[in-house]
């Protein structure tokens, strides 16, 4: 990553809680990352994986913890959190920081609209009627927001972004589904990021809500009446059905599907491609299946020995009962 | 959900097939669910788990079955299909329901297009050369139909929906993918519903095509040639691969994936992240996999077991043989 | 399929490693599947559950292997690869092959991009500051670009197609998400084709990369830092996680989910569905779990005999325990 900015590592961690070991005067010239890094650069240790690159790295400065700061010989940045840290050191080297604000002339604007003057919004996004949408957030290119939709202040909403789509109810008479008709909003709290081409349906007669700090990834789909807490952050692909609960501070893999109608309660962390089918009452890790590739002939052996388990516990019935009839015969002599 | 509309009950039931116990006279101010509603308002309980609020609820009147009437002592609309019921009663409660038809200005529309007149294209969509739109037809914002897709009477398309984009085909020579030009186009029928950001593939020799009163949820792939019945509704993020037929009054449920080329028969149910590998004939309710979350050191240890099942099996028969020693040595002694 | 255009076989194949057993000047009115032709078209056969079809096909002129041509009455264009053969000679039945490059007036364009003037830039197209992209790259209407992606010749971006959106970087102080600046980019090679609402974030601080020829279906997750190999097909609705490597020439089957920081080598199959979340160092093909739909009811039963493996194996060691006493009483006696 090329950067004609500079700065003194001093100015790049002030106000932060962190101790320099080191030259606090040195200039840094850019971030990289620890495997690939350059002279004159600042970068971080967080992953285990990536420790063995300390020793090689060519970055002048590692933002890391106590403990690997024995281990490093260069200019360390000591701290309790170095991703957090680095995050707020590398905010100086965006390239586009000074963006300014304001509504592109593409963009199609709606009818009684609350817009705050400090709102980004892209080229080419329509924005329905009666939407609030608050200060610092920035819509990207081609977002679209249907009508009455509420958006905190400092959302950031990526490019191909639905937001207040018609929930999916369809009432079947006589094999032909008809319209229900999908008469709430969507409402995003404060803080709130959402990812490219994500889709989040308006509510079927109550609201579909993501509190404040909730971090959406690509490519996800909330549907009706979904409310995710606060602090959530949930990765790519997801899919919640409607009327689904999810808590505040969890933390979802990517490609993982809940069911409707069910309650997720707070600080839950689903892995990746998990199915949640059903309410989960307490904190803690959970995931579902069979999960690791393996060569496909091995997968096919499996998935016949998994269709043979009925088989395998019928022989193992027949033993136990052969068995008890040896050692009942053993008696009887 | 907030509304200004009143309306007599008897005006909301009209020419509808049901029965009222209590006053036909009293004035409805608004829908909501049963868990949260309000005076003045109609609501409806068709789902088991939600019968315990029939008692607390603070509706006016409640749309539901006979056999749920027993325990109603609010105003009740007695019927066979309280949902359809409801939905045809919430119509009167959307706000935008007198929105008048037309292409937006800021719309893109291609050379030797028939658009109906009563169609009703949104702002910033794309409409290539030589489509058809039918009667109604409701086209959200920022919609993307390419050259000669043909898309019937009465369909509504979310944002961010592509129809027609060239199908997935490619003939690798010597290494190198070229490719297949894709020379089809879509036919989606009337009645056709179709979720944001979902994509349809136009076919490569033959067309892809969507028949009559189907209803696609949001972030579905639909790929080159695949035929989707009448009356079928597809859930989120359902994936259904190159020239697969799925017959007419289906339901599949979110997030399953289909092979390509295979045909499933009228009448299937899939439940939600099935992998459907092969054709179905025989209507029913099908799935795969193992699903359900679990805490996650028990799925370790569930994907550990999975893995040692050959090693079980082997342990089966090897106590079978010695079983069949023992019982051999007894007979000859 | 109906066109208006009609060739000459022998100019159809001029310049192609074919052989053609019949009447080369015959002329050609279309292309169309073998299983459903007519008179004067040309069809192929490369699926063998298609070959049925050879006997009673209507089309005039089959384009096939050598093998099958045996079997063959109509005019026969033999070669080793019939599909690619089948991809150059429908090359001339495309209706829009002679479309005008340019870029369309209502697309936005930043500062500072070099776009090659025989590229084509749809309606709705959204180009950031400093892009570049290469001749003849096709981006079909709606495609949103960020500031400073790369994109190589003769790429083809369908439509919803996102390019460089923020990755999904989030550090934790306290509970709170904080951003982590995305201050990569995304780069592009030649010959790429990436299917309609596929997303690519840019990279974090590397770039995030698809290499020369690399083939993407639709509504595909490609995460910040992530590099495809030169050559590799990825079926939809795959996705990807961060900084994840796949090789080249693999082959990637749809909905399958890939964990961050693992590395694919090159010339992998994976099965659709797959949850790779290792890194794979030799070629072949993969697979993860229990895949094909059957009966609900077979389903429920196989769920509930895996979550009783426990039980199983414990019944088999009590059996092994207990045989194993009998064999030594025997001893003893």
């Amino acid at each position: 990553m090329k950067s004609i900015q500079q700065y003194k590592l001093s100015d790049l961690t002030h106000g932060l809680d962190v101790a320099i070991k080191g030259n606090p005067d040195c200039i840094v010239t850019g971030v990289s990352p620890i495997q690939a890094s350059h002279a004159g650069h600042i970068t971080f240790l967080t992953n285990a994986s990536y420790k063995k690159y300390l020793k090689t790295t060519d970055a002048s400065i590692v933002i890391l913890s106590e403990a690997d700061a024995i281990e490093c010989d260069k200019t360390a940045v000591i701290c309790k959190n170095p991703y957090y840290i680095y995050a707020k050191i590398a905010e100086h080297f965006k390239t586009n920081k000074n963006k300014i604000s304001g509504i592109h002339p593409s963009a199609i604007i709606g009818e009684n609209c609350v817009i705050d003057k400090t709102a980004n919004i892209g080229a080419h996004c329509v924005i329905g009627n009666g939407v609030n949408i608050g200060a610092e957030a920035q819509l990207d290119a081609s977002v679209t927001i249907y009508d009455n939709v509420q958006i905190g202040a400092r959302v950031h909403l990526s490019s191909g972004v639905v937001i207040g789509s018609d929930g999916f109810g369809f009432a079947n008479e006589k094999g032909i589904w008809h319209d229900v008709p999908q008469l709430g909003t969507v409402i995003i709290g404060d803080d709130v990021s959402i990812g490219a081409n994500t889709v989040v349906d308006r509510g079927a007669l109550e609201n579909t809500i993501i509190e404040n700090g909730a971090k959406l990834d690509n490519l996800i789909q909330v549907a009706h009446n979904v409310h995710i807490g606060a602090h959530t952050i949930i990765a790519g692909c997801v899919a919640i059905a409607g009327s689904t609960k999810i808590g505040a501070h969890c933390m979802i893999g990517g490609g993982t599907c809940f069911a409707g109608h069910i309650t997720i309660c707070d600080k839950v962390i689903i892995t990746g491609m998990t199915a949640v089918t059903k309410s989960i009452t307490e904190p803690g890790m959970y995931s579902s299946g069979i999960v690791g590739a393996v060569p496909n002939l091995e997968f096919r052996k499996n998935n016949a020995r998994f269709h043979r388990l009925d088989n395998l516990i019928e022989r193992v019935k027949h033993l136990e009962s052969e068995l008890k009839a040896i050692k009942e015969g053993d008696h009887h002599e």
